[in-house]
């Protein structure tokens, strides 16, 4: 069995925690076998929104199914 | 919402930001919410092609939507 | 035409080798024109395997068709 | 229009959040047009504080203003 | 007198900041002198354990004594 | 004599080459004795722009003043 | 329970893979809860020896236990 | 047959696309077998010529010949 | 308390250390707070100069005081 | 004595190991006091060869001789 | 024989030269086999000495005897 | 005209200061237009040499002429 890796951007008003929580629920939500999560890079997005939003860049490993590609 | 980047290589007989250009134009051909791509590698390829080639490595950085894998 | 590289995580109880080939072999089988290969990072997992299990980081470049995101 | 980077190390004794706000809010208190931060680095300061002491280093990004070096 | 570092991999199933801190009360519990702590990466895991465990890598330098390799 | 380095991000509507010029100029405009510039990282901004917006960022390296902060 | 990390150079006369195995084997007889080794660098000796001497430099990931440093 | 790789920069008045260009040119030139060219740094100099000298510092890859050092 | 990085490139005809004590000395006539430098990289500048002139590229961290920008 | 490195791409239709074996054996057959050899990358060309071609980017450091460029 | 490598910080008030010596000769002074050691970085610092504190990071590799941990 | 750059190693029993000015020595000796030296890494050999043995890796950039390779 293969594993993939994908790479996805979590965001949240609250902290960095969630941030990652946000690109880890997404990915379990749609994807069957998430095995683990690493964490590329922390940011904030201040002039475009109200307030500050609080971003992760995360990458997902998951274990591929026979027929996905 | 979260963010997903995926990495495409652009070319172009032309020009780094021809080879840029056709690896954007691509990503928003086929997808809704790219919002920026970031410059990975720049190249040139020249044994296998009739002149040369420039290439450009770069990640695309696009909103997921709701049923989106 | 523009390549895509995604990343893969292949697998063997014999070899470095042999793991790369895993993730080799499930990209030309479910992909149509991979190109080249590189080897992102070997690790050996020992806790959760009977023996040892020879994993290898990949990234791999293939041409994207007409209708293909 | 032209960005600036700036390099801050903001500090807390309560988490690392708090550390990235800390410089975040000297940042916005001083300068008129941030944009976004990027956080380069974590860590905790034990021998010369009382109890820990949470570092964030961070880059932020503004907008240069027409009279401003 | 010399400065020693080693690294270690703190856990938590309720933050990053507990894992880090996890590293941090293992270090000062069996270490003199604990000076600083650098975060390495953070990661989650999450197919080999129930719900998310966060896990935090960290460089802790610490001060040697006379007698200790 | 000491150089200093400061880090500005170019933008232009129309290639990278123009939006390192962006910045370039703003150094040459503002700073006494620019002497070099090395690019750090290309990027392209779509989702906030009409059309594309090509960055750069770049670090000015440039000979410090006697009076200079 | 907290793991940490060290990191050895395992050497072999045949193959890389024996370079990796021999550090490997060197941990799990020495240590008893090594859980996962990350290959950090390859190379080969060549002055110095008979022939070619494949040398492979790891990190070891292991969980301490109560009592161990 | 093995691959060599050589670094070279090359320099233009007018763009960094005609740096990379000026270093490909003389690797054609000089050199057989030039298969692909992996651009490493782009920079500016100013202090020491007149207007703008863009850079681009590339590696060349080339076959080598069977007589060839 | 926010702490500020600044990158300076001292020279010195003399040595790597002379060259990095130039930079070092600069930061302290102009800065009240001065609380550490990292080396950045090193090198040695040959053609523009009589004999050897010597480079330290450092950062250096200072404790910015309340009305400092 | 001064060491200096070339960087060779050593080709097989076998294995990693034998990739490397190749760049070693060209640097040994034309230099005289090869010492030892760095792997910077390993990768896997597919489009271009029949079957697998397996590649090794290696570093070897050899001993310049008086008369040597 | 496998060897083992630790990360030492050495310090002077002369140099930096002497800060590396600082952590060789504690290593020399405790193990029985030091065969090389890398230089990892270099800082100064200042506001926690009298005068200036020259550090060395360094990477010590010693080949491990049959009975060591 | 194209810069070249090439790989050395100086070796010095003294410091590394003198294993800077052993390759640069060696590369004005040879080469006509040596312009600029970037230090690599520093290292110190133990094992092998009586004493210790400091070495320099670095890059030494040239103009090349019209006939050189």
């Amino acid at each position: 069995m293969v594993f993939k890796k994908i790479t996805l951007i979590g965001r949240s008003d609250e902290s960095f925690d969630a941030a990652v929580d946000d690109a880890v629920t997404r990915a379990t939500d749609t994807l069957n076998n998430v095995h683990w999560v690493e964490v590329e890079s922390f940011g904030v997005e201040i002039a475009s929104v109200e307030g500050h939003q609080y971003q992760a860049e995360v990458e997902v490993a998951f274990e591929l199914e026979s027929a996905e590609e």
